[in-house]
């Protein structure tokens, strides 16, 4: 083992959102132990990648050859090879609500199925890239493809032993992320260097290494047991999920626990177990990634409920409206409402306009076979209940009525600065072209929780809205002075102050007379807490075509309906929905990391690893069920992870009335099932 | 006259500060018509200076020769070249009290003096410059030497058409200002150059050019008028004033605004009189530059009283005692108190350790005078009562306990930032540091009115004081929950809240329980506005010896007594006051632009424009006298500007003291009085 490591020992967990958090801590900059292949051992800087590459090529690293496990069920044996000290078994989560065995017993039929969901990456089109930087007598800088600015200050801080303000993250334009950028991977790698060479060092990787070197979702193993009347009414139901996590924890706990959470908000079942085990293998890190739990849930869930179906001889769709959560409904663990939701409108409008109690099987020559399908998602809003949600916004008016807004949002593609400005828009009467954004630098925005967990219209939105709300207030208070009209009456639209017998003054005017006349700035700052965390819900409906002697499956057509509560912007919410379909699908069909017998990736290419493309898409459409979440802004709740999750289930369901068989791996491997 | 400009015609003023000022706006970025020797025609980018060099000297300027005037008191005749379309006078100021006719009526004695005061250059250390970007499709973003990044905005925001938040002005590290850069100067040609070539284009002044294309000093025609009684008690005075402005306008408004205010603070007259004309001529143009008005009336009026206690035969420091104000007296314009000012003390005090009772005239030989003279300045603090004197500070803490302070305040060399550190420092118990600071760029501070007017401690210290006290209070109100102690008995000291029984918790915890408990971050904005403005003093004494010989005069040893309020930072309120001193010296013996018959400045050099080195400063000694004012931060008052606006008149009373003769012009030319 080596010994010699000139990079600080502190051992930290990418995962990190705060400053004492309490999650195992098994990382180090470099590992004397490589647990798997992609582990970091050493690192080289160079004035060109060429140089770098044949430094590299020098480096002669003398590897003791030590004794590995890949699968999560084998870890779990007692003699399997330990990966860590304390052993594989990372911890055991448990919830429970009502009575399981007293549910069961009573049940008229119980059913058990044992389901492999896959480990696919993120795939987001830009890779893993950063700069850091000490050379100017500032802080240590590091410009991040990240989601997370103020948990990437927390790590470097741990490990490097800097105060705060002597780490600054920035997060440039980032190409995607999808939950592959919120836990910190090439960070400390260029922080070190850059601390060497006291010159700034940047640390891109290559598509090859993003495969295996940074995080993929989670590979779990979900067995389900449900007890069920023969009217279709559940009234049991007992899960128990082992996810493979790789060489290290990072948030192994987080996404369980967040996984184990869906599976109380999605139907009504009175006796309810949940236990999780997230174990360590010697297999690339798993981490966040889009339902960051829930896919693997509900893909599972969702299969085996059609199986339930089937064997009741009920439709799909009548079970599902006999156990969905209705609007109000508690969450049986907290008592806390689910919130205005509405899964049961998304089924029946999305069944009616599938045409699914008229669709027909075609006929066909007898190597092709169509099938549909269809499931229903469930995701969160945010972290309420398990951390702070918090977030702060600073919005600072100019003296010609223009706008700064500091945010800690993260725009990573999906758009959620343009829905910020809609917001303080509306609020103020501005136009988007009035405002500038600072955003996602620790030097100068406010503290936020990170951009993760379907948060950003529902939190960040929210602090905007009243952020904008308690500006409004000050220019409507003197707007009315000016305008010697009443307060209440006022309106704020075309940049102008407006009161209702036609006077007006302009926000311009209004933002100068405060500064002069007042002799104060209009800025407010604004920390919002979220205290609230509605669940919000698709039903995705799949048509398929399996291919017998191609072996291919072809999704034909689409439609996911999502309760949304309302759509703040519907092009950006149809956006990520069909984002959603098409990661959802290749989670049914393609997508998996393989490793050989070595523990080495072997598909760590576009080439190698299939991801539905343009082509493969089927023909889509989305609706939004718009009835407002009475505590979101103006409505609003979240799209972004919830977007992919009924997607992959629907899919299978479809392949599995396609074949009329079972399906209980996934990415579903035509050739495998012919066996 | 050309016509064929490619840049903005928009006319502004250079000293603009708001929005919407109101003051003659004659400027434009290149003049058609050349006002003076300086004025700006055109420019040229080039990708080396070589190269601008070079273009610069293929360029062919057809002038038409125009009349031209470069005496203010002869531009003010019928027949004078007419500098602007309006004519040379820029405007008539006048401010009276009491009644000056009855006054001079019954004073034992009236003497009238006229004097003449030179147009020095600020001779910061680095020169004007700055960089303008429009590259990245950002917005048009000005790095510059500036001591106003906010009126810089509002001045590039009207020139170019352009929404304030489309502007950013970011000031850099500066070496030295003193007002010459207050006024903007260069950043329109460098954004209009960036605007054209879409690249960053960088404007830095030669040394030469910075003497007379940036500002100067106004020169000042100074008559006064003084009835006095024959037991030294001053009755009346008038004060008739004559600055030139220069070929544009620019600050002659607020400079002779500024020196008639000041005019009312310094003694007690029961009628008195300010006229002040400020002219326009083909000369460099004049602008803010330290003591902005005071240096050029207190020199006028310290010297002419020194001339009435020899006609009186009363000892100068006696004919101060008997006039100068007391504490709590009442500005006789507006009534309001001077505040907290005592420049009795600081006289009383220098004298006796300056030993000036005892002072003997040293024998020597004949060619060699020795003599020593007194004076007493005043000046402001910040611009309350002229305008909305107003500030934005804000405060982030973050979770380690460690902070960000965004501020507008600039720092120039002065040390403002150090102050404003301290003060939140010693609100909260913190070390400087654990202080990270914004300081000075647009797009991330609150608004602030600019570095200028002797109100970076009195105003922005302030604020800072008042932003930290709202932190402070959210900390003690947290950390009286987790001590279960009295919220008014805590005190903030060594990064920790500590309580009266010795229990303690740190202030990292109390920011983190805050953050994860109470759910928000630990931020305020906070916006101060000035209302009250005191006055600083200073009194100092010199003591010269005059070489008729050589020509030469030197100042022997030199003593400031400054009533400072209190000093935050008693190395800096020194610093302050010896390079006042230095500043003084040169503005009493040497500093003036000279011009050649054609209006072109003949000491464009260091070598030519002579300015007291470090060999030539007297044996000094500060001494400052710290009664606290009542209302400014911890008790300080400013000294910025004070510290250079007696030291003139005390070398120039010391040399008239060892000539025995009047001197009515500066710098003093030993040549010109043996004639």
């Amino acid at each position: 083992m080596a010994t010699c490591f000139n990079t600080p020992q502190v051992k930290y967990n990418s995962a990190l959102r705060f400053e004492r958090h309490g999650i195992p801590a098994d990382e180090l900059i470099f590992s004397p132990v490589v647990r798997f292949v992609g582990d970091r051992v050493a690192a080289v800087a160079a004035t060109s990648p060429k140089i770098a590459a044949r430094a590299l090529s020098l480096l002669d690293v003398d590897y003791e050859v030590l004794p590995a496990v890949f699968d999560p069920e084998e870890a779990l044996a007692e003699d399997a090879p330990k990966i860590q000290p304390g052993g594989n078994l990372v911890a055991e989560i448990r919830a429970e609500t009502g009575d399981l065995d007293q549910g069961l017993a009573g049940s008229d039929y119980v059913f058990t199925d044992k389901y492999y969901t896959p480990r696919p990456s993120h795939i987001a089109l830009e890779p893993h890239t950063c700069i850091a930087d000490v050379s100017r007598d500032g802080p240590l800088t590091v410009w991040s493809a990240t989601q997370n600015i103020f948990a990437f200050r927390v790590l470097l801080s741990g490990i490097f032993s800097l105060p705060m303000h002597k780490v600054r993250v920035v997060k440039p334009p980032v190409g995607g992320a999808f939950g592959g950028k919120l836990e910190m991977t090439i960070e400390p790698v260029a922080a070190a260097l850059a601390m060497m060479c006291r010159r700034p060092v940047k640390v891109e990787l290559t598509r090859r290494e993003v495969f295996f070197a940074t995080r993929t979702r989670h590979a779990a193993v979900v067995e389900i047991k449900t007890g069920v009347n023969r009217d279709g009414f559940i009234q049991a139901q007992d899960i128990k999920v082992i996810t493979n996590t790789g060489a290290y924890t990072s948030s192994a706990l987080n996404v369980l626990g967040a996984m184990i959470d869906k599976a109380f908000k999605q139907y009504r079942i009175p006796g309810m177990r949940c236990q999780g085990y997230p174990v360590l293998t010697n297999t690339p890190v798993a981490g966040a990634m889009r339902g960051y739990g829930s896919p693997q849930l509900i893909l599972a869930r969702e299969v085996h409920l059609d199986r339930v179906a089937r064997e009741l001889k009920l439709d799909p769709v009548e079970l599902r409206r006999r156990n969905l959560v209705r609007p109000g409904d508690p969450n049986p663990r907290s008592g806390a409402t689910l919130g205005d939701c509405y899964p049961l409108e998304c089924l029946e409008l999305g069944a009616r306009e599938f045409g699914w109690d008229t669709w027909r099987r075609p006929i066909l020559p007898p190597h092709k076979k169509r099938g549909i399908g269809m499931a229903v998602g469930v995701h969160g809003n945010g972290v309420y209940g398990v951390h702070a949600d918090i977030t702060g916004v600073t919005i600072t008016m100019n003296e010609d009525g223009t706008g700064i807004l500091f945010t800690g949002a993260h725009d990573l593609g999906q758009g959620v600065i343009t829905i910020l400005l809609q917001i303080a828009c509306e609020v103020l009467g501005m136009k988007q072209q009035d405002w500038s954004v600072i955003e996602a630098d620790t030097a100068y925005v406010p503290w936020d929780l990170g951009m993760y967990a379907s948060r950003g219209t529902w939190v960040i939105g929210q602090a905007v809205k009243r952020c904008a709300e308690t500006i409004a207030a000050q220019v409507k208070e003197k707007a009315a002075q000016i305008l010697n009209a009443d307060l209440e009456k006022l309106n704020l639209s075309g940049g102008r102050v407006n009161a209702p017998d036609g006077s007006s003054v302009s926000l311009r005017d209004v933002v100068w007379e405060i500064q002069q006349k007042d002799g104060r700035e209009l800025i407010a700052s604004y920390s919002h807490r979220s205290t609230f965390n509605p669940t919000s819900y698709g039903a995705d409906f799949a048509e398929v075509e399996v291919d017998l002697e191609q072996k291919t499956i072809r999704v034909i057509r689409f439609l996911a309906v999502h309760d949304v509560g309302r759509a703040i912007n519907p092009l950006l919410v149809e956006g990520q929905i069909e984002g959603g379909i098409q990661m959802g699908i290749g989670y049914a069909l393609s997508e998996d990391l393989k490793l050989d017998a070595a523990g080495k990736v072997v598909n760590a290419s576009f080439k190698k690893y299939v991801t539905p493309k343009a082509a493969d898409m089927p023909t889509l459409k989305v609706m939004l069920v718009e009835n407002g979440e009475r505590q979101g802004p103006y409505g609003a709740k979240s799209i972004g992870e919830c977007a992919t999750i009924p997607v992959a289930p629907a899919v299978a369901n479809a392949v599995a009335d396609a074949l009329g068989r079972e399906i209980h791996a996934f990415p579903i491997d035509l050739r495998a099932l012919s066996d």
